[in-house]
């Protein structure tokens, strides 16, 4: 069998994938991890480098039937999966509360509205009431760029979709506008806190 | 059968009991209700009123086998419990970032510090560092007395208790006099956010 195993970076599927089909490009913002997997990484980093705390939060599952063998960990052997009322993440940084979610798209042009639920924004928007700040991590995994979009922006996006003649999605020209890029690095590989930084800012002028 | 039946207060399986057993004292500050349960409550309410945005976060859960059956909800076959890299709550109030641990002991003059975990005391230090505000909340099931015991005396103790010859627990009489005590109310149950002013204020002085 001649295999041709994969030297480039982006090799994700290569049991499936035959060595011919390789993409050519080298795209060195994606190395094959997750925005989330980024993202606890870089929350790892901030955590040991004593700058923030901010952790992801577990998936919540109902938990049916859990059996506790003798001698050994109880297994759970029935469980669901059930609706997060939050978003994913959350902590704490020079004394702000910070609250927000990570999502991906593969549009190229602009962000469908319909990866948040209507209980993720109504979390956002208690957060902000309450004296948090609240934001959207948004990966265009086409190219890899990475924007924060604050709350404030999200919401109006949000309330201007449940209008009958609202767009559906954010363009992408708007997100470059109204967000901040977060550029790729080596420590943390996501560090979105320097957007969080721009964030304060402005919200302080 | 001649079985008596306790007539104290933390009889829970009430619907084992015969009616003429039933306890003569009525407790109004635990009502078979666990503190947890309380504390959810207590979050509910102060979500509800736009106080602050809490939550008690998912029990983490590494996830083994799921099963995709058709027409019907992904059931988890195998999963295991995970030790929490964090304390169970935290969230937004006032623009302070909260964070907390709850706790029960039937002991009832002293509350033993191996009902903490070194990584939730690690977690409310880097918490605390970051500029959030720690604190545990400590139930004596017994006469159901409740604290907010401030996460720098929390540190305190558990540093002491590390000296070989450092006491393992916390006198109830230091509880009551570096701790705030929370009276149960009907709504929230449980209104700790009243014992947290306290802790801000007396933290500002």
């Amino acid at each position: 069998m001649n295999i041709r195993y994969p030297n480039g970076t982006a090799y994700h599927q290569s049991a499936k994938r035959p060595a011919t089909t390789m993409s050519q490009t080298t795209n060195y913002g994606d190395r094959g991890m997750s925005l989330e997997a980024e993202l606890n990484e870089s929350n790892q980093y901030y955590l040991n480098q004593g700058v923030a705390v901010i952790h992801k939060k577990p998936t919540p599952v109902q938990i049916v039937k859990v059996d506790y063998p003798k001698r050994s960990a109880a297994t759970i052997k029935e469980a669901y999966f059930r609706q997060p009322s939050t978003t994913d993440y959350n902590g704490v940084y020079q004394g702000y509360y910070l609250d927000f979610d990570a999502k991906e798209t593969k549009n190229k042009t602009s962000f469908p509205l319909k990866n948040f639920h209507a209980h993720q924004i109504a979390h956002l928007r208690a957060c902000v009431a309450a004296g948090g700040i609240g934001f959207a991590i948004i990966r265009f995994t086409d190219d890899v760029a990475t924007f924060l979009l604050p709350a404030s922006f999200l919401f109006h996006c949000w309330d201007d979709a449940l209008q009958t003649d609202g767009r559906k999605s954010i363009r992408r020209s708007a997100i470059e506008a109204h967000g901040y890029q977060i550029n790729p690095a080596l420590n943390p590989l996501v560090p979105y806190l320097n957007a969080v930084d721009q964030l304060i800012t402005a919200t302080k002028k």
